[in-house]
């Protein structure tokens, strides 16, 4: 089979070692839903070193939306902890670069503007807690449609610190009546990726007045008998750290995530 | 009753709060092992912002000696989060000051020595495991023998963050065989006070070459039956920041925690 058929459904390790390499090199260029199946992917923010107590700081305020895998010091770019033979310079399948707050441009790898001083933060994704939802038999609608989830903006304020603050980001799932409390006993193992869901119900109670119309991703039917079930989501930090409009900052591209070594069920706390 | 009675054994809110009124102003100097049951207290650490980075990184790398509370902004001293109406100025029962790495002094409140700098970190301590443990049904030999816990430096090293490295230090508790099981489970639900143990059984294997002889608190016998369970301890975080010889380092002083609004239970994850 080719290669991009093999990424997308083996766990071999040599497999989801060799798309690291790919996206190295910029032989493949894709979005990782799917890829690299059991192990964590994760969200990315690099801030220059001004801003990096306030973030760090943000990030344990609110770990739910923030949740750090690794944090790397200044000016370093292995993710020792997470993936200590990867370069988040080049591993990452694309990247977007903001300055003040602005899209600047969308870029292979960062080694041309890398910095001393820019401090990376690797935040959990929910891509982890939907793998164990389907190993625990919950189907969940947006795969079988091949769509993305769909997020929301609340009126649930995040913990401010320093200059960041701002609204939590979540992200919906149609979850059926009957699987509720398997859904919440499963997400509530993996707190490293956004762990169990901050509410169950009627999307009005946290601002969100139209579930049709979400703010990122596609829309999503709820369906008969089925419950919206709400995460908080890494788009959240991002989103947060955007607000201050600091001199620079990259992200990946949606979608785009970074690879780790670490397996979906290592950051399980039970 | 005296006052001193009721605040070992009393759970209404209205005491725990009168207690933080006798530590402020400096009626009540004692330790704090047993007191305002169900409530979470924390240890202290309180470092000038130069080195609030490094630390807090420190912090986040390696969660189960550190897990933090509360991280309260530099020349901040409301717990915003852990209890809004306290002053870390003055409300724990008894301070100590280290200058470059020395113990300078001991005293009631900081309030003289405070600076706009100054960033006050708070972690969970075993108080609010070995709560839950008893609630379960497992006894702590080193309670009924009216005795700290036995606390070692071992082979484990943290994970070093900038200046911050060093050996974990861990707490040991003898368990019963037939209780380690619902030990590990009990214990799991609360990584946000150390959590489930890091180790079980033989003390050589992580550099213990006398368990008679622990390098902190007291001596206890492991008696039939019983296996050595070791946590990682909160110890730690100080014996860390201690070894880079801070200029100005303020912790609190041996058992005598701050006691928080939080309520054990809550700090749950499932």
């Amino acid at each position: 089979p080719p290669i991009s058929r093999l990424l997308y459904t083996s766990s071999a390790s040599y497999l989801y070692k060799r798309q690291r390499e790919l996206f190295r090199t910029s032989q493949l260029i894709c979005p990782t839903s799917g890829m690299a199946p059991g192990y964590v992917q994760t969200n990315l923010a690099i801030l220059p070193m001004s801003y990096a107590f306030d973030f760090l700081l943000f990030c344990q305020r609110n770990p739910k939306p923030c949740p750090l895998i690794e944090v790397i010091e200044p000016g370093e770019y292995k993710p020792i902890k997470s993936a200590p033979n990867a370069d988040i310079r080049f591993d990452v399948p694309q990247y977007r670069i903001y300055k003040n707050g602005i899209l600047s441009k969308e870029v292979e790898n960062i080694s041309d503007i890398w910095r001393d001083d820019l401090v990376t933060f690797l935040f959990g994704c929910s891509f982890s807690f939907e793998e164990a939802l389907i190993e625990s038999g919950i189907n969940l609608s947006h795969f079988e449609n091949n769509k993305n989830v769909s997020m929301f903006i609340t009126n649930i304020e995040t913990t401010p610190a320093g200059i960041f603050s701002g609204p939590t980001v979540v992200s919906m799932r149609s979850i059926p009546r009957d699987k509720l409390v398997k859904t919440i006993q499963v997400t509530s193992r993996f707190p490293n990726v956004h762990g169990a869901p901050i509410h169950i119900g009627d999307p009005e109670l946290i601002g969100i007045n139209d579930i049709s119309n979400p703010d990122f991703g596609d829309v999503n039917i709820i369906k008969e008998g089925e419950v919206p079930v709400f995460w908080a989501c890494g788009v959240t930090p991002q989103a947060v750290a955007m607000k201050s409009k600091p001199s620079l900052m990259i992200t990946h591209s949606p979608g785009h995530m970074f690879v780790t070594d670490i397996k979906n069920h290592e950051v399980a706390v039970i």
